[in-house]
């Protein structure tokens, strides 16, 4: 997959680990109008900081550089310094504008973030560019993903060809709310600032806010998406509303598949399971309810043991702030009803359920019956390689 | 231990299981002054709903009946009628008023009760009441508790000699706001309602609310501390400041005692983490703080590992709501200082800290140096045990 006046790269360097790409660039020969959503964590990592004020005053960026191996958050001044330093060399590289360029880390939280491997690696990169490089770019920024994450769409819009392609990172503290997660969307549409802002919030709103793993929102997440207009189209504007419907549906669906490809590759995930509220009087109280489920660390087990416990999803369910009528409730997994008004439907019924929870995939529907409001959430089964992982994570 | 006035016993009735006490009675000869506490969950169970209404209406209670194996909640009209059956059953035996019985039940969610076991073995259970009884009682009300879990006081109280006994069970669905937990406390001191129920609603947010195994609350939990005045002891009433004061540091004592062992005997737990969060400019933020860093998965998979991995202490800080600097941040684990102004203190902090965390108990405190309030809570390590205890729970 190519996309019109972009480039990409990754190295080497050694960051963390030898032997396998942990630094990735991606390039636009011209400026690229650029939409960044980040962690709304209190706590943000130096290249979140930078980013962010960078787009703020500028909306475009012609580059972005990626490290894996650590986060250079909770690093204070040092760590702004080496955000601005790495930029500068990759500005200096490709000479462009400090501004231009973005950056991003991922990994260990509160460890100094060593230049050598930087000023060492980054004349390479930016020599390596090339039109096939996000796939290289795809595994550089991984941590504990097990797989590279990617998605693309090729559509016609007023009869031009236009190019999306999107990469993705993240395995654990991943939760609604922008999950430990990089997002790198490149298009060669022609689109104005205000209407890919409007698409991208709204389409990471029912994507990446919608999945979680263990509920933790991390320092570093960022989603950026740079559309260079080097497909000459017709500009996406309000005047063009087919245009902008279907590159609207083009880049959501690249979301919703990078996201999903996040969620199963959960730490030590063996299934992935869709959360739904339906019958809930606010959206908000819908959404709530399916958090708390799709976060319980009771439920999460019981979904590992493949045990349709549907106690423990109603009990979730009763601490969420979810207002309910128990005796309402009506929980079914994927087609089979287990609960019907509050009670459970017997054993024929659990038998069946067992079935479902065997699959890698299903469906948790929980109707309220209190309303016509609902909310979606995907997340993982918590296994015992979870533990493993996390608790060797650094070792 | 003995407490004037009161009577225990416990049968092997095989409710869920065989050969195993699961079947427990207090009683007290005389109609004891009676404060009940539950659930905060929308879903509660039938033995909480029936235990409620009769508190409400008399403030007293003569018996309590507690079975383990089955939780008798989602169960419906039925269960209720279980409940009241159950009640009358011992009402009847004991030839008291039904609404002098209360109820209570732990075990698994959404399966009926069957009143069998009960019809059986009440008799039995009832003519085997008897001073030295508590033991058997904590033994029964156990679910996957690995020890039971009493505690005691005996003290003089203008010249007058009290006893104070609690027994407590608790081990999963465990999360401040009345965990899964049942705690049944007998007194003979001689003290009015008002009184009585100040010093347990109290008493209770110091102890059973800062709690937390897995951040699940459930739909049984329940305190019961009954006071029958057998020591006819001079009221402990506002009269009596000096008798209170004793009385209350007694009482709050137990109930920290049995929350501490019901956090030690946390599913799978290796290591009790005391997290403190200090210099908050509010309460309410401070315990926002701690319990998020307390339930965080990524934390408490960390303290399993024995990582002092303090980036996702910050980063679980950060999401929490709960205001702060996060460049005025110190982090310690015990008297070892981690963090310092946000920023790591380096490797030999790391290397002692280690020390720490091989600890089976230690204390994390983070200070936010931007107010004068604080809050604390009690967690455990999120272990393999854990999963394993929960993904097998019901086969």
């Amino acid at each position: 997959m190519k996309v019109k006046g972009f480039t990409a790269a990754a190295v080497q360097a050694g960051i963390r680990y030898q032997d396998r790409l942990d630094l990735g660039l991606i390039y636009s020969e011209i400026p690229a109008v650029t939409v960044g959503m980040f962690t709304t964590n209190t706590v943000q990592a130096a290249p979140v900081v930078l980013g962010r004020k960078r787009l703020l005053r500028h909306a475009k960026a012609q580059a972005v550089l990626v490290n894996s191996g650590n986060a250079n958050a909770c690093t204070g001044e040092q760590g702004m310094n080496v955000a601005l330093h790495t930029s500068s060399l990759i500005a200096d590289a490709l000479e462009i504008e400090d501004d231009m360029v973005q950056v991003a880390s991922t990994g260990v939280i509160g460890e100094q973030l060593d230049i050598e491997p930087f000023d060492r690696e980054i004349p390479k990169l930016a020599a390596s560019l090339h039109e096939d490089g996000f796939d290289d770019f795809a595994q550089a920024i991984m941590t504990t993903d097990t797989v590279p994450k990617t998605s693309s769409a090729c559509v016609k819009i007023n009869g031009v060809t236009i190019n999306i392609l999107g990469v993705a990172k993240g395995s654990g503290m991943i939760m609604p709310d922008m999950a430990t997660m990089l997002c790198f969307v490149v298009t060669d549409a022609r689109i104005p600032f205000s209407a890919l802002n409007e698409i991208v919030q709204s389409g990471v709103e029912r994507s990446f806010n919608l999945i979680t793993v263990d509920g933790d929102t991390s320092t570093n997440d960022t989603v950026l998406v740079m559309a260079n207009g080097a497909a000459n189209n017709p500009w996406l504007d309000e005047e063009n509303q087919e245009g902008v419907k279907i590159f609207t549906e083009a880049l959501h669906k690249i979301f919703k598949d990078l996201a999903l490809q996040i969620v199963s590759d959960g730490e030590g995930t063996t299934k992935v399971v869709t959360i739904r509220v339906i019958g809930a009087r606010s959206q908000e109280e819908a959404m709530s309810g399916a958090q708390t489920i799709a976060n319980s660390t009771l439920v999460k087990t019981a979904f590992f043991g493949e045990d349709a416990n549907w106690g423990r999803i109603i009990a979730a369910l009763g601490r969420s702030g979810c207002q309910f009528q128990p005796e309402q409730v009506s929980i079914a997994f994927d087609k089979v009803m287990m609960v019907e008004n509050g009670l459970g439907c017997g054993k024929e019924a659990e038998e069946l359920a067992s079935q479902v929870l065997q699959q890698k995939e299903f469906t948790v529907t929980v109707d309220l019956r209190d309303g016509n409001e609902s909310a979606e959430v995907f997340t993982t089964d918590l296994t015992y390689d979870y533990v493993k992982i996390n608790a060797d994570y650094r070792s």
